[in-house]
């Protein structure tokens, strides 16, 4: 397995074609404790979860699967306190574990309650969407929204353990696809023009959930993740070039409430920050080649015609005062910070968005 | 100032005689942002907050007074998801800080609002009661109640600076006095000899607030949890000692419906602890000497005639399975770890017990 190492934490990655026994195997080799909380969403609980429950019974694990609703509304504080109980209840102690199964959003809430339910157990990821292998698999943070805003409650809690399964992905629709796809465009377009090129080459067969192409694509999206986060364990330096896309997408995610996909918000954000830094000067056709790959890929790419929710952005973590720092993409595959006015992209979004 | 040091992290703890500007001063000095949210409890909000305001005010700093009911039910997820949506209309940023005005309650709720805002942003401690100088302001524990039982849900999250001021104890009633002297009797019991002796010999006047008696206690109880915490900060060893008193204390609590003082439940269930080691054979005439120091400070003595909920010794953190690791005093000053079966300790109580 791929190996991640931070300042304080290593865990290992695994990355197979098909999932299988294998998966209970490296659970139950992690955990010390004989009590497993599965948490998974609806539309995964009959898809993947009965083949993961059953061969960790075998491994003579007393295992409970929590079911929470699909969709962004799960990750709320109300849920997060019926977990608790649920896991109280099935008398989890300190050596014991919860385990995600599912997307970003079971991975966020799961990860926010077992870093936080007895002042944290041990929390493995099983994330079975393209966008949670390549965006929450490697990280550590966890996250709750509020009524005011996404991810404005959490915790940096890495897990000891990620298995990653290419036949887990298979189930989903290729719009969700796509999205998943977008995080690797992203880290592809900051970091590196190589993992870019092999992107555009090889998009068709991406998309096709080909293994001979969608893996690689996911290991180098995790490996170049990995390196972001290894250097920058707290999100204060080389890591917020993770948020590329980011400031703009969240407020498309707002002016949509949360009915977009993550991924399609961020392909619409890179867009549009790549528009504006092509319109300050500080780039030169960015915002043209991005529009072309997300295309390949099915994502939309007009954000003008979508709701922007400006206000938004002064709710934006990566605020500090009445500025941001955000990435931008200088040349493909290489970017810089940039400390920008709110005002400045608030009144860019504004005179350019018809949405 | 006493400097703290774990694994990961240092901050100094500063004891003053008395309150002035040098809490706002040394808070100043600790926040980089503009904006400080101070939260306090209905008690303590008319008493030492308005100083510490107006001083950090003068400092140019923008400072919200978050006021929470006084008492153990505020520490709620209820309660953190105001406190969270309180933070954001105030626009707090990462760079900005929590500052805990009050006892163990507002401490505990603050620390862990602090701990998972933004997912993370400083958070600074001044203690106003005997208890949470000595108990809370070192080692990182945050705390949330469910309807389950306490502390279930939490962090560890050190603080970047605690102000202990000694006037602002004077304040307190001498039963939470007391309540607070517990903690010092617990650490001495296990670990210092010395510090046991000088409690005798001056406990009169550290209940009368002499601050030349009372002081040195402060000190000398926090460099002990301190030296305990830093050598363990995950609660993984040595730091398990500071849990004397606490398993049956916790029952006690239960049995209370927490409507005991947390200092008189430890008193109690290290007297019950005591007694049971006694009767063990593991020691010999700790439960008369605990019982001598407490009801010299006021403390209540008799266990018996309490209500204990042996069922929360199944829910207890500390417990591993049908075991709990309890620290056990053998001879004053000195103390060992004991695995029991929880149904051991249940029955000594369930027998003993009147109440």
């Amino acid at each position: 397995p791929m190996r991640v190492t931070t300042s304080t934490h290593a865990y290992p990655i695994h990355f197979e074609a098909d999932a299988g026994v294998w998966i209970a195997d490296a659970i139950a080799a992690t955990v010390s404790g004989r009590r497993i909380a599965i948490i998974t969403d609806e539309n995964v609980a009959g898809l993947h979860v009965n083949a993961v429950r059953t061969a960790l019974e075998a491994t003579n694990r007393s295992v409970r699967v929590h079911v929470v609703p699909a969709g962004e509304t799960s990750k709320s504080l109300g849920q997060a306190s019926r977990l608790y109980d649920a896991l109280l209840v099935q008398e989890l102690d300190r050596r014991d574990a919860v385990v995600a199964i599912g997307g970003g959003v079971v991975g966020d809430l799961a990860g926010f309650v077992a870093s936080t339910f007895l002042r944290g157990i041990d929390f493995i990821q099983v994330p079975t969407t393209t966008l949670s292998c390549i965006d929450s698999s490697v990280g550590g943070k966890t996250g709750i929204n509020t009524p005011r805003g996404k991810n404005l409650v959490g915790t940096f809690y890495p897990p000891k353990l990620v298995c990653i399964a290419g036949s887990h992905l298979k189930t989903l629709g290729t719009q969700e696809h796509a999205a998943g796809v977008a995080e690797s465009i992203k880290v592809a377009a900051c970091l590196d023009m190589e993992l870019f090129t092999q992107l555009a080459s090889t998009m068709d067969r991406i998309m096709n959930f080909d293994m001979d192409a969608l893996l690689p694509m996911l290991r180098r999206s995790v490996a170049l993740k990995a390196h972001v986060v290894s250097e920058d364990e707290k999100e204060q330096g080389l890591r917020a070039v993770l948020n590329f896309g980011h400031t703009i997408g969240h407020a498309i995610e707002r002016g949509h409430n949360y009915a977009i996909l993550h991924g399609e918000a961020v392909a619409l954000g890179m867009i549009a920050e790549a528009e504006w830094a092509d319109s300050e000067g500080i780039s030169n056709g960015i915002a043209r080649a991005l529009t072309g790959i997300c295309a390949s890929a099915g994502l939309p790419t007009e954000w003008r015609n979508h709701r922007v929710d400006v206000a938004a952005l002064r709710l934006d973590k990566k605020r500090a005062g009445m500025s941001v720092t955000m990435p931008v993409v200088t040349t493909l595959g290489q970017f810089e910070f940039k400390t920008v006015p709110i005002s400045a992209v608030s009144e860019f979004v504004s005179m350019r968005s018809t949405g």
